[in-house]
């Protein structure tokens, strides 16, 4: 077994999950039956409604080949409506519905006096391993992974994850977390990646070409090019606004090139980031709201430690604004 | 009777729609029971199959409040796969799952030895007409308005249009087309639209205000802010590449500001552009393709017919490279 | 003369003019000699250093045929750090320049402790009336246009608006203000644009065909193609972010629109947006800042007076969240 | 000395230079006088005048905390039409000024007869071992770094790159090229970048964590926050057009990210990608013009030399379209 130091200087939360963040929570539904290895995974930003509380969101694409929904409006207003929902490319469309149709359970007045939701779902394919002509993803699965949400979940080949491959090797759900000190006060920035990507002779963990060594054992699968689809979802619980949470997503990219993407044609890559220091009301009985944000100078500089650190052990990241 | 000028100088095509560029057709189906007031309108691009021979594209989006799907990968890959959806917003789910079952009886290797498909559809919000939150449309709606696709068809209240409200009037599905001259030769553009905003006040055809006389007829509706949503699409026969048509769909927001928009906070007002001048096949049997454009600098000069011409007659627009 | 209506229902501030916006002031520096047509235009969004005390700000591009400087790090962080100097096109280097020397002596240490300062010139071609290549503008003339900048400032054919024509007669800077009420409090939206684009035949003020009403008295200059350029400003005291501040920048595009205007091949048609309602240090004593933003979903409903009223009659809008 | 091996599994060209591309060059201005260390780094696209023969180009902007000239209009329009300049940041007006005087001694109908001409200058901030505030650069600086330009040309402290630093040590301009197999013909892919980021604990060379390396021998300079700038140009005689040319200048970010870098808050992180293989004429004589695509489903499949390959060794990549 390989054995993969701590990435970075920052310590991890607790759980070391996307859920280190507060309030975030998130379930899968896994379909593993015969040739029907898929599922939905949930990503829900605070215990409440999104669609009465909305939290600030921005993403980045950084490659298009993919058919994800919902991020026009995300552009546009800078808020998540509904819980994040991961599945295979072609069941988009069903979780999109499920999500609409949900949203209304708990907002009868959607599309009448309130306005409609938007549908938030990313997509990797997992043709290597489902039968995705099968359109097994229902409006069920949906509700499953919803209600399953918990800030202890697995990773691994679950929900989404269930049929995704990535280096040559088994992928799907993984998550990770850090936490920094900034202005004296500590923040924690999560992880969750749907990863479906890559070719293992490219596989590099924490600057260490893990995928040379694994093909001096194996043999790469196929002489095909990368067609590498990853989605990062981002969650922090520092107050960022939407431009800000933008630029959080851009950052993505930098983790996605170290792993040995190519950000290879044929799908999508694309980031989300949401913070959930503040939520938005959607019935604001006063027109003008006060919020905090973090000032975008305010960095965190680079000890010797900067790539590898002992796992979980605390490090004191240092703090001030940018000269 | 209002009687409204033929606008601009350019001529129209023999319909007048959209189906002048040749080979596009438009189909509906239209639910008209009750309180269910709703529909899906098709737009093909040509007599084939969109996925295996796919036509250039691009969108701009002026108000990104709204749904639609597909957006990603028109933007990254600069192509159509699939006929063009409209529908009421709370469907574009369904009908984006309907595509991708559509696309898959035509092309039984999607997902599988060929990419996934990309689901195509815009929406606007015909609350005010339909009970959208029964969610009536289903797949075979989309099918019904696909194989009812022809050159002559309906406008009006139509398919997607059919619960649509325009100007405190009735909206929906309308069409129109002109000629142009370019270095001798002889273009088409194609516009349909889906209309469902404005106030009455505001509503301008040709530059006559004729919302101010309307209201010396009745009363507003109601003192709401304009909460503007229409999906413009744009058909044309010129060979325009993906940059080009971008351009080309963005000149859409000038033409909805001189119908009396604001582009009203809360709703989706975005265009898209395609052309037919030539496809690009979805498995290319050599790595090149030939290719030809249109100069960007080939404009049409205006004449003093600039805005109001007798209708359907002919003018003369004459054609040469900007200095 | 004609006789032009006070344009839409909302009231003009006291000046009808962006410095209704209370701390902005404009300042020209006007060329007028034989073949040098050209001059600076410079709007200051407050009395301060907006080094030191930076303003939210947003762009949108419709048509980027253009020069324009300093919109990529506007897009990154969201704030304006100079006044913003309009020219003529080719010499946006030598305005630049001039605003990094300007922002150098005020602020010493500008690359050494400080970071860059990013400097903001936007541009039209006014080779119609000016000998472009002379680039006879320099720093002196950016110093006095910023010196010379007040509240009560001219229009017409100076500054920046020397050499520019519109719609074939004489184009250049034009200003105008509207109050409106928003949750109780009154807002100011303020505008200046650098006009210089359009056919006679299209000219279009508040609805009516001037341009066609005029072309019975003269005859059209040439017939060439529209190039259309404008640069429109927009300020306000409203508390908006920079997403929002993005949005209003694209409404400018349904204004430029009703002129006439086609967004033509040639030129840059472009609107920036910043708010005076807070400002953002540039060395932060502390990690966070407060700040207060209105919410989206206020709009301000139509009235029947929605496109024409009487001139600088106070109507009262009123204001409710969007339902 | 550390052996850097051969970066990936694609042979280089002749030169492992930009200038591999047939016809690129690159020429520079290097001021290196006391407190006076800068420069301009020029790169012609090909030996003619890019205002006549414009090449497809388009840009990526990783992290726009920076001042780069000229990119509003390479985005709406999708070519070049002067040589790329690169500089410290407080010269870019000076360049682009003088790039526009050089301009217009070869078209004297520039800003007449001819459209304007649009600047292209990129910036890093040199201010660590330059006098930046001095504003050196002058127009002969720019003239003589484009006489200069030729195939063999110098990399590191030169030009531009005289007064930057990377990861702690020196920085400046490096080049490198690659050659691929498609289709049956060979193509080459060049870049050069003007490199000013990094910390040393971060820097990765080929998988290998050198910078932790170097911090056994000496000290961190000093714990600042990483603030990285880079400037990333790719050349490449593959026929493809700008929206192809913009999917591969976000490429750059993946290899940004192999180094070491964060995409640091403090300043420019930019890449721009322009093809040789066509031009496009500036006064047409036709409105049509034929042009040859790569499709971009011809991707180069990885072998298991993927990462790591003797130096300059040819190896054999295959090549097919995605499945």
């Amino acid at each position: 077994m390989l054995n993969i130091p701590h990435i970075g200087a920052l310590p991890a939360g607790p759980l070391n999950a996307i859920s280190d963040v507060a309030g975030v929570t998130v379930g899968h539904a896994t379909l593993a039956q015969g040739s029907i290895q898929t599922g939905v995974t949930v990503i829900r930003p605070h215990g409440g409604d999104p669609f009465r509380d909305k939290v600030p969101a921005a993403a980045t694409v950084f490659n298009g080949f993919g058919k994800s929904i919902g991020l026009v409006q995300v552009q546009e207003l800078g808020v998540l409506e509904t819980p994040i929902a991961l599945t295979n490319t072609l069941s988009v469309g069903s979780v999109a519905t499920a999500q609409i149709v949900s949203a209304i359970g708990d907002n009868p007045e959607i599309g009448r006096s309130d306005p409609t939701v938007n549908p938030l779902v990313f997509e990797c394919n997992d043709g290597y391993l489902n039968d995705i002509q099968a359109l097994a993803i229902t409006a069920d699965h949906y509700r499953q992974a919803l209600s399953a949400a918990a800030a202890d979940f697995a990773q691994g080949a679950v929900g989404a994850g269930r049929g995704m491959s990535s280096f040559e090797l088994k992928g799907g759900i993984g998550s990770a977390s850090r936490l920094a000190q900034v202005g004296g006060k500590q923040y924690c920035v999560g992880a969750l990646v749907l990863s479906n990507f890559g070719k293992l002779a490219a596989l590099t963990l924490a600057g260490r070409r893990v995928g040379e060594e694994l093909l001096r054992l194996r043999q790469p699968l196929e002489d095909v090019p990368e067609m590498g689809s990853i989605i990062m979802i981002i969650a922090t619980d520092a107050p960022l606004d939407a431009r800000q949470l933008g630029r959080l997503a851009t950052r993505c990219g930098v983790g996605l090139g170290r792993t040995g993407s190519i950000y290879g044609h044929g799908s999508g890559d694309l980031a989300l980031a949401f913070s959930t220091a503040q939520t938005l009301p959607y019935r604001p009985d006063q027109a003008m709201h006060q919020s905090a944000s973090l000032h975008d100078s305010f960095s965190i500089p680079c000890s010797k430690q900067w790539l590898t650190a002992p796992s979980r052990q605390s490090s004191t990241p240092c703090l001030r604004p940018k000269p």
